[in-house]
């Protein structure tokens, strides 16, 4: 349903075709349909106005806060985490991990300020890959444009980097040897890091 | 990009408009663009062919066991508690929730079973709502359909909810008090409730 609004550009007011046609474009039942349209009533998505039709009422978040975008990024770090602790990981994928994090240092060392904000975000975006968790993937997909954005200007201010690098090599090595406490710590700090220069 | 993806319609296979266009569509500058194509070719989802354009590579998440979702669903609400128990609670809110799981309870003791889980989402996106981040609340709409689709269907072979009510009240009772460890262990057992029926 969320998939059929976003593909036919429908917008906050616009007013969705009637259950019949509905049904039959989304290829389900009417008892199906019925139960999407009350969870996404209930979820503020679509107004249902009686004897006249069902609405948009919300689309998707437009608006945030660096707090937030921060925060929806190290839940879903966390929980890259637990997973890859909970059911391990391939060695090559370790090894291409391991490969990023020294391309991300070297370019932070020589001063490649955008080349590094790709790098970093790969690093993060491979340990979210390691989950194999499509939902997390494709969040991580979704939030990666703004945390580049938002990155590259925290850069602006800062003098050194070297906390940084120590947080990310700890990092590795705490996914390496499956240690999870580490692994968290290192992720929280690196988010104080990165809100810190915000202050 | 993302959004641009989805609007227009593009599935794998399909060939982006060159750089010139888009970054009119788009009403972004050429660096910003090319970063982002970067990014999202790092993440998969574009394929840049050289002298021959960039394609789509991949766009959602189709397939996905239920572990994937009920891990995807725990991250989210161990999340909301986190934050409503560091940011606090508006006491109409919590009024909201408190009926809602009345509600939901009512239904349940009732056999009124299609009611019922239709409540019970209500009761988890609530408490998603109240995290206040647009980040979680957008997430949880997009896997509340298959989130109904799985409890449906974990109904027809549960013998007694009496466990599961007494998690929700417990659940209710840990986020009035702010008592995060109290609210992450119902959550948890929740979730071990709800995929034990799967085993």
């Amino acid at each position: 349903m969320m998939i059929y609004i976003d593909k036919n550009k429908l917008t906050v007011g616009d007013k969705l075709p009637n259950e019949t046609e509905l049904s039959k474009t989304l290829n389900v039942g009417r008892s199906t349909l019925r139960e999407a349209v009350k969870i996404l009533s209930f979820s503020n998505v679509l107004d249902v106005r009686h004897g006249s039709g069902t609405y948009i009422k919300n689309t998707t978040a437009s608006t945030f806060s660096n707090t937030q975008l921060l925060d929806a990024r190290e839940m879903l770090e966390v929980k890259a985490v637990d997973l890859i602790i909970k059911n391990g990981y391939q060695t090559e994928d370790m090894l291409q991990l391991k490969e990023i994090l020294y391309e991300r240092n070297t370019l932070l060392a020589d001063g490649k300020f955008s080349a590094y904000v790709t790098a970093d975000l790969q690093f993060h975006y491979k340990m979210i890959e390691m989950s194999h968790n499509p939902f997390l993937i494709r969040w991580y997909q979704e939030i990666q444009t703004d945390l580049s954005a938002y990155l590259s200007t925290q850069i602006l201010h800062l003098e050194s980097y070297s906390d940084n690098t120590l947080i990310h090599n700890e990092l590795y090595h705490a996914l390496l040897n499956l240690d999870r406490s580490t692994a968290i710590k290192n992720i929280k700090l690196n988010n104080i890091n990165d809100l810190a220069v915000d202050a």
